[in-house]
């Protein structure tokens, strides 16, 4: 957000320096530095065309911070306090005058596949806009100015803005849904392939599924009756399309989220069975060698009997002059033999 | 609960000692005594302002103890009934004259992680609130002070008090949602660390969960209608939007809730799986070390054999003027390379 | 229920004996014996004040028997049929001039923790009530007895009978779902606690709350709209609290039932992977005495060879004038310090 | 079905036998021959009763032999199309002048415990009622004729005889679902009582199951608008009460149907968490055999041992006047005593 | 399709070769070239009957491409925008003047078992119809030859080629349905016949039959509104009657696909188990056969023992003159023996 723009007209007074990031009014859907607040307002209140408005942008504001801005703009305390303690649904709300949005963007962390879930909660009133942005993921960065350079959607005013936050937001969800899903791929390749995957991978990805589902799920209900609801607060038939060009987008993201949540239990599933089944295979190992090793063992004990007469103990063919005891010979031959073919057979059925 | 101050006007009778925990009559927001209940509620009803209003607690009432209370504000027997039995659903129901209300505060014990379900019904009426406390997990503690430094609120009348005893609760909803995250992350991270965690206490969480929802969710659709529906008593559209902000709460409360249920059935799963893995674990070590014995044993078994002419038996090198029969020194040798072999390739492939 | 009592009036014809429990005239909530069955009800259409009504009680009525009564009643053939038949659904069912009732009164028999579904049919019409009942769960005995001791109750007519009916059942519902969750408590215990448990009591305890909830669940809906339809036969308004009571007493129970449901499949695959751990155990302990065997076995094997020099086997001291070889017992302790080695380490490891 | 009786009148034409099972018109619920299709129905329409009709019954006809019936007729193309290929849900559907009913009969074979569909069509027109069916599993053996003994039943026309239809349908869907009750609990003893059952058993029941839940679920819907939508085709007040009662009947087998299925899928997993248990029995049997034997081998290889002086090798007494070397004696009679005590041991604790 | 006959009038401009795949009139169900769009479409919207239509097919334009099209249509940016950027779900959009349709048409690939989805825009206007392809698997093929055979259906306009679209793109889903069924039935007997079956071809079945309902259930309810709501943009009650019949046959489709997800979660786990079971048995053949074998080392390893005295050792019978030591004999006999007889007693329990 190019900072050195911010603040032209009238600068906020000094406790608000840092909270709130940008303000400015929009008319006929160019820029101009924004004055006094109360005064800007009562001013495009009186002589204002219906999409002139303007955008206050703040940042973790405290209750103090955002009295302040709030005393020229008259929102409810309720919607007030939801934005400064943060940790709501999404959610549209609709009070007397104004509009409170509750959105929750989210970002991806590529390196721990990881997401995080911001908050941002948008105000819309007669001829004026407050987003305030909560945590780290913010869809705002840049939005601002793409915005100033498409003055066509700026001149839906307040809900134009509005929809150009939640379809930010919303393609954030399709990107990161796309992410889950190659996620998820990655994990079936490695369950299926019989690479080294960790349980504890597969539940992580559950786990954010579940967080990208409780992001997106509650946002779909409100969204869809922007659009649909004959008491909607969009009243343009352009700006209603719109919203339900998001809805729907919402809603695809959603299924696929579904889809990834279902698999997952299989996947999970089907990987317990598979490193049990892996060491199942290991001691399946371990017990043929121990078989084969058995053999001899067992001949050896015979021949280590006692007994006064074994003829093969002292078998013998004459071999020139001399006479060759060829009994050891034979016997650590059958041993070997036998031994050679379980391996063999253990082989072929799988066990080695 | 600052019992000194009780009763500053006519105690109620000998019996009700214990039962009555306060009385009180609040105008334009303003506590005073409460005298004779008949009496100051035909006052009140003749002369009072909307929003003045009679407040009776009471704990563990019985049948009898209620029925002196009733005489005078004519509460329908089925909703005393649910009073005086306990052990409701959280529900909201329209009598003629009142509104039952039964709410189901929970408590946390840190140290055992458990939640203790307790129950609290409200009648409110024309003029007069009574509140009923079942069981320990009383939100009411202190809420009455809290209220009366805020007479703002107390204009409301007794729906006013009636939102900030749901608010209190759904506060602590929230509260132990947040704990009981927090007991799924220590589990999680006991069950992926390999650490000892017990099916026991998963499964107690899991119950845990179960409780919890079963005092919230039932809470949810009365308290949507309170505020949405157009028959709903609670007529003044701040209290309206005020009973809003809480039926959100409450919703995003039960999300979570419902998040850490899938979850727990997860990684209930995954922590049996890896008990039997670890288990396994222990079993193919074990396999392995008898492996290793069984080579020794074998090669020990076949020079025990009692073979006339085992050429290794006296196998010598002339060594100085005697002879050095070195068999037995090659054999014991061999027999520590095989191990350490085996020992290092077992440890290698992780069976070790 | 007082037998000595029944046909003060006209008798029933033969074939009815044993088939009509009890018949009588309740004016004005109190109770007269019922002449013949038609004239009674000519005169009470005639002549009989909004609550008074006849009350005939049958159990396992035929098709012929019930024809007999039908005779005077004109109710609708179909209705009849599930009443003579049985195996119904829980229902309310509306008919020109008729209300039908079917309910799935529960019995829990102790010893085996079962549950016994029956039946029961109530007929309500214009001043008469037909009550049948089928199988042994009945929540009839003494029921009569008791309404006759409160003609307010009475006064109410058939539907007023019908709600004691309906409460009285739905009380039941509630004691064995109390049952139901002691059983699975204790169950839980003997799970956690290692005790023996056998997954056919688990899986008995789960098809016992299936069967709960297929008498409580269908119930649920047509007692909800006797109560809060604008189309409801219950007209009364006194009559619509007390069903709405009842309906709100059934949801709570049906809430439990849903629980220990969900927990009873967790227990199940918690108790199977139990007996899994508690049989790796056994294996592991048998494996892990057969390797303490097997080192032994090992050395006793290599000083069993043959070898012509093996130094240790003639390895002597002179002790006095004697000389003692001490090899022997120098190998067997050395056998019995590793075996006791290892015992020591498998003990601790918890393997032994 | 009586073929002696077919076309009394004007026979159809050549290609068309084999294909029309039966046809005649029924007046005032009497049968009479049906002569040209054409004429009947024109003259039906002309001067019948709102209850006479003309049923024909077709099987498996193609489209060439649907067409000559249909000539006269005029039944929509759609849905003459769903009747010829067949394979679809159980529906009804309104068309401008016809009810197309599409109903799926079940067979029931005992032998392999294996659920059949077939497949049954109605449509029903003004004074006409056709009926087609495919497949094997037919309802309407018998029924026909059941109802010509029935003349009240026919009088109601061809809707009359949809209900008597779909009760016979009905009915087989619940001697069916007892079946599946029965076999059900067979599987349960014998899982539980740990006779060999079979997965693909228990695993071919649930098909079975989910096969039945196919051809009655989709049934529900429409079978309920039949009697309670306002709109309804099913006009008279007595044949909707009919209708409610086989939409009751059938709502109570759904619900049996859902019980088994939710039975199955913890019967199932039990099962093979049996298989499993059993299988580690036998493999803790033969391992406690193997333990046992592990005992006299090390105790015969410590007295293998080759060392010069062994005490017990010799050991003897004075007997008479030779000596008894008793050694080896009492070596076997300790080897006998161990092994002994290991298998009474292993048998006290199960493993044996 | 014959692109023999594309353009035969003024050819599109050469950006579009290759995008337009083809472009045409009809005027009464009859084909004839298309000229210059904008013209044709002005001279069909002044004269033209209510079925004639101008139909355009594309194949993956680009935005560029597109906006040449769109020049003339008018059709919304939103639309637009989806048909460019694909990856949608099916749905039917209303917008101003046109109707957007999304289907996700499928493609079955025999050789993997694997299931291919596509994309088809559908703009339906005033006089127009614009049909965009995406991806491989194409409905289209042939489509537009056979209908322009079926004047009858082309009368119907744009709306009786979306339907003849809709129509082969669900016949094609009933054929997945049932190569779906079939790729199941494989898979259940070969996990049920123990053949060799892989638990990544299970999941992979999973896959693809989520992917089929991802295609085919958000489909459902924009189709049912198309026929059965007030406000569809069908209005011909015979072309109503059409989509009735489509959605009818998806409906069919999917309760199947549902049955074999269901199906397809058990049979994984029972495959699962039937792995660990087949392992199990290797365990316990190899471990029955080192039992086996350790019998005849016991009974060496103690006629291996060094005693003075063991009578069995020099055992022997006169034989003739000379004398025959038979003690090793019987020895090895016996060893012989018990190994027959474990063998014999294993494999009758099964174990080998
Ligand atoms: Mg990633
Ligand atoms: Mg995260
Ligand atoms: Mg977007
Ligand atoms: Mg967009
Ligand atoms: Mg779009
Ligand atoms: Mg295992
Ligand atoms: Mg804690
Ligand atoms: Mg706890
Ligand atoms: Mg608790
Ligand atoms: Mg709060
Ligand atoms: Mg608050
Ligand atoms: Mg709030
Ligand atoms: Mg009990
Ligand atoms: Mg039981
Ligand atoms: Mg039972
Ligand atoms: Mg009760
Ligand atoms: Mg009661
Ligand atoms: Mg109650
Ligand atoms: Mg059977
Ligand atoms: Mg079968
Ligand atoms: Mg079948
Ligand atoms: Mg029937
Ligand atoms: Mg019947
Ligand atoms: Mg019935
Ligand atoms: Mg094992
Ligand atoms: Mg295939
Ligand atoms: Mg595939
Ligand atoms: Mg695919
Ligand atoms: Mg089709
Ligand atoms: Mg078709
Ligand atoms: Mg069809």
């Amino acid at each position: 957000m190019a900072t050195g723009r911010l603040y032209a007209a009238a600068p906020p007074s000094d406790t608000m320096r840092g909270v709130i990031v940008d303000q400015a009014i929009y008319v006929g859907g160019a820029r101009r530095p924004c004055a006094d607040l109360g005064d800007e307002l009562a001013t495009l209140r009186r002589k204002g065309a219906p999409g002139d408005f303007l955008w206050v942008g703040l940042k973790d504001p405290t209750q103090a911070e955002f009295d302040e801005v709030n005393d020229e703009l008259g929102l409810h305390s309720l919607a007030v306090e939801d934005a400064i303690k943060g940790r709501q649904r999404a959610k549209v709300e609709l009070y007397d005058n104004t509009v409170f949005v509750v959105l929750k963007p989210l970002r991806y962390v590529e390196e721990s596949s990881d997401i995080e879930t911001g908050e941002l909660m948008c105000f819309i009133g007669d001829h004026f806009l407050v987003t305030v942005r909560r945590g780290e993921a913010s869809p705002l960065a840049g939005l601002r100015e793409r915005l100033e350079k498409e003055p066509a959607l700026l001149r839906h005013g307040p809900m134009g803005v509005l929809h150009a936050i939640v379809d930010t937001i919303v393609d954030t969800y399709r990107d990161i849904e796309q992410e889950l899903g190659i996620d998820l791929e990655v994990i079936e390749e490695q369950v299926f392939s019989g690479d080294g995957v960790d349980s504890a991978t597969i539940y992580r990805l559950k786990r954010e599924v579940l967080e990208f589902r409780r992001a997106a799920v509650p946002l779909a209900a409100p969204l869809h009756s922007l659009h649909a609801d004959a008491a909607s607060r969009v009243t343009e038939t352009e700006l209603r399309l719109l919203f339900r060009d998001v809805s729907d987008h919402l809603q695809a993201v959603i299924d696929h989220a579904d889809s990834y949540d279902r698999l997952l239990t299989d996947v999970l599933s089907a990987h317990l069975a598979q490193v049990s089944v892996q060491q199942n295979n290991d001691m399946r190992r371990i017990s043929a060698w121990v078989a084969i090793a058995a053999v001899p063992t067992m001949i050896a004990g015979i021949y280590g009997m006692n007994f006064e007469f074994m003829p093969e103990l002292d078998a013998s063919i004459r071999l020139g002059d001399g006479e060759f005891r060829y009994g050891y010979f034979v016997v650590v031959g059958v041993m070997a033999a036998v031994c050679a073919g379980l391996y063999r057979a253990f082989k072929r059925s799988g066990w080695l």
